[in-house]
């Protein structure tokens, strides 16, 4: 391999079975000889002096320099006032843009069929301002913050990645009716980049009634984008839709190409180091790395072997009703990348 | 019929297709000899002196005597400022908890079966609270009020509900991950509640967690509270579960007995006058309605006949796959009522 072509990629394995579905990865990666070097950057959130949580300045230093970042499971922190590892690399690193593609795997079981959609919420503000209050005894308040530039930020993105993405169209989801004026703001903001990206379709609904219309067909959905509290519901529900969070990508898009790519599932304290972990979510946020990166060959072919082994149901870690280890399941994959040249 | 033995309930036959449902909801209680006697009130807002939108005092001074209402859908009014009639009345009357009960209609398709589940969703605050404000330019908060009271009236509720209608388990939704405060709250009054009804067992759930689940298996799932907005985004993705809003009956609860039983639908203007509606979602609020006044013979008689109406498939309107009229579904329910006398 030619070293002079591999572009260095910041790894970090997490916590629980996060080490074995980084392994997988890795050796995916190796077998599909994808140009990715990897910096391992263990991830466990520090105070600095004055209390303030933060990121080891080694991981730090590292996402600041390779731009892209590939991370699995973190736990999260008992200590109280720690805040949520997810949270702070989100802030850290302001990835704005939270990117879930749902797309139906062929020949794992669900109640659904042809799902192809796209959540991109908004991932630094509105109801995950942070800001509390006791007014009075009893009686708190929670701010849900929407400003013109987030929302702005999220929505041109949206209609850019349709774009780019060959998409037809983007939903805003909101809550206008009610939060007049803060969703008022977020669906202004989308109309707006509607305007300005008329090859792509523009739809606006209420974030109620897409929940309503997604269980019954999610079809009918493309690309949606939404505020922070929002993204975080509709893209769990429609993980569900297609198999759940152990065989849905995610990705964190900042400005500058600056992005991590992360499995959204837990640390599976229960599994970890057993050999029976599913890597599939880790596997397929690499993919969206890979194309994130314009490694598009690269991420076809790994998507096409991962999709290919889980088609064929004959070795499949447990989650996915098969009982093969992590390591065969891995095995497979990297034989198909192997095979598919 | 013994006069002596009727209750009259406030009816509100609303916009659209409501007074078509009305009258069908009406012919089926006859036939059924329910012991109701209607008084209907036509609800549109008014502005009182000095600008504040209020209900028709009429209608409010029924409401106030005979405490309990049946109300058809209200079309949302368009002027700025002019709030809906939905929320104004929730408000009005101080209808805290919003009772969405989700159940597999046999005969009805859908990707589910089974479920069997009931939403109570807090009615009167949380992000409902309509404060809002711009701070400086482009940056906008909504305030999400969240009140020890209304938590502990509707934590308790649940628990009533879960014990009086045999349920075994209350689940409370929640992000209190990330609002620790106000959320934070609420889950500590659903604790508490929890504490003296030892009886019923309790859950506690992350609301992005519950869709996940609720889309994979909502069978897991019994009764379940939760703040204002979560009540509105999972009562409308269960009722998809089910078939959607117009088989979903709803009940808006009171102290004091006092309550509002409604479709939750739109007023459908397409097809309104065109004796082509679907009166199910009216009909079982109306089923729900019954059994809060205890009636609990002709509520059971009426929601038998109109389920056998469904599982048969002879005689449904077009939206329930069939291409009879509204009248001829109605006649067809009445028919089963009488005959099973
Ligand atoms: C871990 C948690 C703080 C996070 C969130 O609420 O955003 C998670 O649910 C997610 O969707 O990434
Ligand atoms: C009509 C609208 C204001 C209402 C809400 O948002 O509560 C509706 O969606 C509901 O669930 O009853």
């Amino acid at each position: 391999t030619c070293l002079s072509h591999m572009q260095t990629v910041t790894l970090i394995p997490g916590d629980g079975i996060g080490p074995e579905i980084s392994t997988a990865v890795m050796k995916i990666f190796e077998a599909a000889k994808a140009p990715i070097q990897w910096e391992e950057r263990n991830v466990t959130a520090i105070q600095a002096p004055g209390g303030k949580w933060i990121i080891p300045p080694d991981a730090k230093e590292s996402m600041n320099r390779n731009k892209i970042g590939l991370k699995g499971p973190l736990k999260t922190p008992i200590a109280a006032g720690h805040p949520s590892m997810n949270l702070l690399l989100r802030k850290t690193f302001d990835l704005y843009a939270n990117v879930r593609p749902c797309v139906s795997i062929e020949g794992y079981k669900t109640p659904y069929t042809n799902v192809d959609l796209v959540t991109i919420r908004e991932n630094t503000e509105g109801e995950y301002s942070g800001i509390e209050h006791v007014i009075v005894d009893g009686v708190v308040q929670s701010i849900k913050l929407i400003t013109e530039q987030a929302s702005q930020r999220i929505a041109e993105y949206a209609f850019e990645y349709a774009r780019n993405n060959k998409r037809a169209s983007v939903t805003a989801v909101h809550k206008a009716n009610i939060m007049r004026m803060s969703d008022g703001l977020f669906l202004r903001k989308c109309r707006e980049a509607a305007e300005k990206n008329k090859d792509v379709k523009f739809t606006e609904m209420y974030l109620d009634t897409v929940c309503l219309n997604m269980v019954q067909d999610p079809t009918q959905f493309d690309v949606l984008v939404m505020p922070n509290l929002y993204g975080d519901i509709l893209s769990d529900l429609c993980a569900g839709l297609i198999g759940g969070l152990g065989v849905t990508p995610s990705g964190n898009i900042g400005a500058n190409g600056v992005a991590i790519f992360e499995s959204v599932h837990g640390t599976a304290p229960d599994i970890a180091g057993k050999d029976m972990a599913n890597p599939t979510a880790l596997l397929l946020s690499a993919v969206m790395m890979l194309r994130h990166m314009g490694l598009h060959g690269h991420a076809k072919k790994i998507e096409t072997a991962c999709f290919d082994v889980i088609r064929d149901k004959k070795v499949l870690t447990k989650d996915l009703g098969g009982n093969s280890k992590c390591s065969e399941f891995t095995q497979e994959i990297c034989q198909r990348v192997q095979d598919s040249k």
